[in-house]
């Protein structure tokens, strides 16, 4: 069964490649997963991409997402779980369909990115009940579309630049890191550094789309800004997703 | 004076986004690095963009580009002082066209990532002669092409990736850093490594192009095909641009 794995870039139904809407119209039905209705917004934006790139009505079949646990004793292994779960989850609608059929999933962003329909593709294929093919078509990620809202180089002349989550931030800035985009960080981490005085931060919110927000500027004097503008957006749409640059000043 | 920076992807005319596609028909004027004809093939990679994408012949002007010192003392300050030449060269262009106009340049993959296009522009905007108002559209970085093309997720689940350069790798190695991505390595410097028996390579070059060469698994099993395949592009199109990702075998 061949599969396409498909970036789709950042909220903008547009900021997809053209490319990726070749790979979308050799699709002839989407899996995608159902987070029930507290992202009812993204679920509206997926059918826009759609709508707007794919003619006909395309059959879209929704998963229902497994539970996940979200404050687990082991962060890797609970990850793990979820990820097996899901696979079962496809499995069991792949093996539905007829082998001959195109499947195509939607990946917000660029799937190379801290996004788990790679891993959980690779499980299912793995689990041998389903003779998988597939192909993965990138993305505009979140880390390209803060920089470009922000219009950032990322890395500085000849520097490296880490990319990392929130759990693991203070960690990496422990070991020596000082040019840092943070994903995934639901808890705002680099409060922990405010008052040093040494970080500048760019940060954004919802990037790409109608509601995006962005603050630039020294850590201590934007984190007021950037906690209302946080609680701002989640509270207008339920949901938010924010990426940010820390950098030490130089 | 408008400028779009506009990100166009890493070789494939239609790896670029419908969002870049509309930035581009809006640009009067191109404005496009002459490197001289070590890079033909890359020139007409550009002219395939715009001949595919934006309707009549858009005016294209070739800068030409500095000399750069390729055996620096202090590569930082060479760096410097080639975006200044380089801004002085687009400087006397833009000094001749009418301030009306709408200014564009195509930057291969993102211009967040080892890119000079940003920089140079905030250097013309700050000799303060031109009135500049420019923005960013992202583009599909060669980071991203080459996680699809190998079908990687580049982080390992809830841990840090550390892009860097081959004159910095060894550095980052020693700071701790086991999952990285290296680009703009001339050198292959990877070598260094070969014989410790930790390490697992992805590698690709001219990602998206036809040419596109791609080899993958453990350092010292692979090194022999990367260095062959790698001459064999250069032999063939006078250029090879790769791009890896190392990592320690868990």
């Amino acid at each position: 069964m061949k599969i396409h794995l498909v970036g789709v870039g950042g909220g903008h139904p547009d900021q997809i490649t053209v490319q990726a809407v070749a790979r979308l119209r050799e699709v002839d039905v989407f899996l995608v997963a159902d987070k029930g209705s507290s992202v009812g917004d993204l679920a509206e934006a997926r059918a826009e991409i759609l709508r707007r790139h794919v003619p006909g009505s395309p059959r879209v079949i929704q998963v229902p997402d497994p539970e996940r646990d979200r404050r687990p004793s082991d962060y890797g292994t609970a990850v793990v779980d979820w990820h097996d779960a899901r696979a079962r989850a496809y499995e069991k609608v792949l093996l539905d369909l007829d082998p001959d059929v195109v499947v195509g999933f939607l990946v917000w962003g660029d799937p190379a990115l801290y996004d788990s329909t790679i891993r959980v593709v690779e499980r299912v294929r793995d689990f041998g009940t389903v003779d998988i093919d597939f192909d993965v078509t990138p993305g505009i990620s979140s880390v390209s579309m803060l920089a470009a809202a922000h219009r950032l180089v990322l890395n500085r002349i000849g520097g490296p630049i880490v990319i990392t989550t929130g759990r693991a931030l203070l960690h990496d800035i422990g070991a020596g890191a000082d040019n840092i985009v943070v994903m995934l960080d639901g808890k705002l981490t680099c409060r922990e550094l405010v008052g040093t005085g040494t970080w500048d931060i760019h940060w954004g919110a919802n990037l790409g789309t109608d509601d995006e927000r962005l603050v630039s500027g020294p850590l201590d004097a934007c984190i007021g800004e950037i906690e209302r503008a946080r609680a701002d957006v989640k509270a207008e749409h339920g949901w938010v997703m924010d990426t940010y640059v820390l950098r030490t000043r130089v």
